[in-house]
């Protein structure tokens, strides 16, 4: 192995989920829900194995897909993307975190990230030769929402900044960036030419209202923002591995010239299923996501009954809870223990972190389980302490 | 776009397949089938997809799979691989490639290839930061199959070569590596320290009763030795998109310390249909297999009708051919103008040599489609010239 990625070991969702079945624990790691997406998108797909689209699809993606996606992000954002140029397919959102910056970070190159963040955006700046400058997300006093310091964040740039990555909602804090938050962003973003990149695969999933706000939408962002999402949280298919690119065609074509060599192209019969269901199952996703606020309200007051202190979650699949209440100090340690102490799985905030401390007394609780499945993990957790 | 990857525009076959697209041409570019693997397989993955596998799968792939592909190199060349450490899948061979050159081509190491070479190769050997050492294979006097001079083989290493590619049976050529070859390959590998890297996709798509040798099965190799292969030309699903990396626990673990940040994981439902298939379709690869010598003899005896000089192919869905003989010079040139001018589309040699002189007068042709569409694109070449 290279020598700068020998600090990468096992993923701590593989590591959780197999952690998880040995034990036979209640499987609150990972994020993955217990029940399918829309049953005319499993038709879908399942019926275009067997009509026969089964060969490569072109590379770029289905036409239908990218053509749907286009049609969404106008619906909803008001943003208007070319679907030839400005929309481009990869498997999962994954590949193209990972081939966004193969692509647009050369080495030495500076990118500002929240923490905690998702692990993957670690591991693809550091094999891109980039250097990450972590900008921590804390729970706010009052709201207890996380958020960060717009002086923290302007103190991050240096001339070799290159992009500003952001990832809202936000996974592991369940945060929603509000528009004056985004309008920090942009700001640095513009002052100090930066390309953002933006991962929005939860940006169905928001609770209470709250609006998804792409920031590609701010004033002068739409030419230097590219943004990835996905069917897996779209459509609660994780293993579909379809997602898509999306931005200003000089941006989405570098991505474009990687991603082809990593991939060459997703499944296309996935993908021509994911486009009838963009443009025909919005209820569907409607209901998920009320059901999803049902179930991180059920999660949230059966933890803090456990003992923990919850935080705020405005979106995605998961709530951060503290340990500390409960007389432990190292998430680390709790977590290696639950599954064969009580037989629950949870994440350790902390691997999320560059500045760890900040989030050595943190856990990470997914809710995207049937209700009954929340209410054992619950009541295992009850038990234990 | 970083500026190593500059030189890389969009990959041969996206544009050749979209060339034959607009011009309504018989497309003997990009190399996949048109009929589709057997029904079995397409069932078993459509009644996955129905019966719940849609979310992630294990990082490292499904054990049933894992499991069968271990079987399947046991039986055929007596190579025993540990499927929990051993046999990992990927996003097709192409993930794995760019895994594995991430993986293992240290910034600066060299890689010796083959050229004509896959394009990936070179791509992902520059995006690592690698430099290559291309061996240039040439059609022999004699038996006219390309092979390789073993002392341009040994003056390719130096102090900084760190892996040698393989990639047998051989695209673009249709070489298959005889055992005498394979030696001189490995005597290199042993003496100099070297890991090998072989792409074995087209394993199964050997003529003539000429065996696949894995170079892993030659003294010394094993553990020196990663693979790939895949469902795509095994199965004629070149869509699927399921490929398998295999090797020493220490190559493979490396790999995906990479790859489970690139993909984090193939499709599920299509990984239980492909193990299947593995062990239940023998017959199936054998008849493929049958027919594809059929299809080669049918369309290397129409192109060499319609005035052609054609090489020989051993295995694989490729054939090369030789336009001097037609009067041209330039495979560019005719490759361009073949779609507009004859309603046929081909590859150009050329884009796969670092010499690019040396394939500048080869085309190269898939056979791997019905046999009225291999007729068709010879009555037309015919007609045209
Ligand atoms: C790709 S595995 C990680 C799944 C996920 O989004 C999470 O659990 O954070
Ligand atoms: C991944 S597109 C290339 C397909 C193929 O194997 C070829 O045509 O050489």
């Amino acid at each position: 192995l290279i020598e700068r990625m020998r600090v990468y070991g096992e993923t701590i969702f593989a590591e959780m989920t197999r952690l998880a079945m040995e034990t036979g624990s209640v499987n609150l790691g990972q994020g993955f829900p217990d029940t399918d997406g829309p049953r005319s998108l499993l038709e879908g797909a399942s019926r275009r194995v067997l009509e026969g689209v089964n060969q490569y699809p072109p590379g770029p993606g289905r036409p239908e897909l990218r053509q749907a996606v286009s049609r969404y992000r106008a619906r909803h954002y008001g943003i208007e993307l070319d679907p030839d140029s400005e929309v481009y397919i990869t498997v999962g959102a994954t590949a193209g975190i990972a081939a966004a910056m193969l692509a647009l970070v050369e080495r030495g190159d500076e990118v500002i990230v929240f923490e905690p963040m998702y692990d993957s955006y670690a591991a693809m700046i550091t094999l891109a030769g980039g250097v990450r400058r972590s900008v921590t997300l804390r729970p706010d006093a009052v709201s207890g929402r996380f958020t960060f310091d717009p002086e923290e964040l302007r103190a991050a740039v240096g001339p070799r900044t290159r992009m500003v990555l952001v990832n809202s909602p936000h996974n592991p804090t369940g945060t929603v960036f509000t528009p004056d938050e985004l309008e920090e962003i942009a700001r640095v973003c513009r002052e100090h030419d930066l390309i953002a990149f933006t991962d929005e695969v939860y940006e169905f999933l928001t609770f209470d209202g709250r609006p998804h706000v792409p920031l590609a939408t701010l004033p002068g962002m739409r030419e230097r923002t590219v943004s990835v999402s996905s069917v897996g949280k779209m459509f609660a298919v994780t293993g579909w591995k379809t997602g898509w690119v999306m931005g200003p065609e000089p941006l989405v074509s570098a991505v474009r010239t990687v991603n082809q060599f990593l991939t060459f192209s997703a499944n296309g019969a996935l993908q021509l299923a994911v486009a009838d269901a963009i443009d025909g199952e919005w209820e569907w996703v409607a209901a998920q996501r009320a059901a999803l606020q049902g179930k991180r309200d059920r999660l949230a007051s059966g933890l803090a009954a456990a003992g923990f202190e919850v935080n705020v979650s405005e979106g995605t699949y998961f709530v951060m809870a503290d340990i500390r209440p409960l007389g432990f100090g190292s998430g680390l340690d709790v977590v290696r223990a639950l599954p064969a102490g009580a037989g629950v799985a949870a994440v350790p905030a902390q691997v999320f972190y560059d500045h760890q401390e900040e989030g050595a007394h943190l856990l990470r609780f997914a809710f995207c389980k049937r209700d009954e499945v929340l209410d054992e993990a619950v009541s295992r957790l009850t038990a234990w302490h």
